[in-house]
């Protein structure tokens, strides 16, 4: 019985191993290059609701849906790709990442939440609401930064 | 079935006309930044699904789910990132992007196309599916770097 449930460990051990696996990277910089890629694509859709949000150009419900799809998917993806090791190399993430994971994961979860607020806001279709949520992303992104990003 | 094949076409031309009206990139560096940040997510996302088409990692219907819709999200982006004067820098894009727009816009409407049926793929959750549609998917990614992409 014991042998039988140590077998039963290891193997869900070794699928857990795999799929981690599969959700991970094969090398500390296709960590680096995949959550910087992510950024890149979040910071982009990001901006362009914030320029309507500013009144920088012309407010646009379907431009805000679109934008908003984008920023919130993005939102989820990066935070897989923070493994340990990937700390060094082309990249500007603190140690902090990995020394204080608490924190680390409170501020990945308030882009989320805050995320969802921008979701709502472009469902709404109002100016003032995406001004709100833009702000409120725009903070979430800030805090993360100033805590985990290197100038 | 030609019906619905055709519904799948034009919805996807009005899915790449509202994403590149809504382009804008203050410099070429710019576009060309984030359409190889667009490129990694995509090509990130689309290896797991292969690897799992492949029977490298065990087959997960939840994570095909995941996958495909970072696959499906990202294959409609990057194609307002090609404007004029991005051509030159550090991009491996060749000219024929510019020099042959139509025949450039097929090969993004082919990538749509398939990212389509790799929904429905994710939908049944068969292996059997997902390995006819990643096979699709990786034949329109293949098509377009062929064309319009230095080695």
């Amino acid at each position: 019985m014991k042998l039988k449930l140590m077998g039963y460990l290891l193997l869900s051990l070794a699928l857990l191993t795999s799929f981690s696996a599969s959700a991970q990277f094969a090398k500390p910089e296709d960590a680096i290059k995949y959550r910087k890629s992510v950024m890149t694509v979040m910071g982009t859709h990001f901006s362009r609701l914030g320029a309507m949000a500013q009144g920088k150009v012309p407010f646009d419900a379907k431009q805000v849906v679109e934008n908003e799809a984008v920023v919130e998917l993005t939102a989820k993806l990066a935070w897989a790709a923070f493994p340990e090791g990937s700390d060094k190399g082309e990249t500007k993430t603190k140690a902090d990442v990995w020394k204080d994971p608490v924190k680390f994961k409170e501020a990945q979860d308030k882009l989320l939440s805050e995320s969802l607020k921008l979701n709502a806001a472009a469902k709404s279709g109002k100016i003032e609401d995406l001004k709100t949520a833009a702000a409120a992303v725009g903070g979430a992104c800030k805090n993360c930064h100033d805590n985990f990003k290197d100038k």
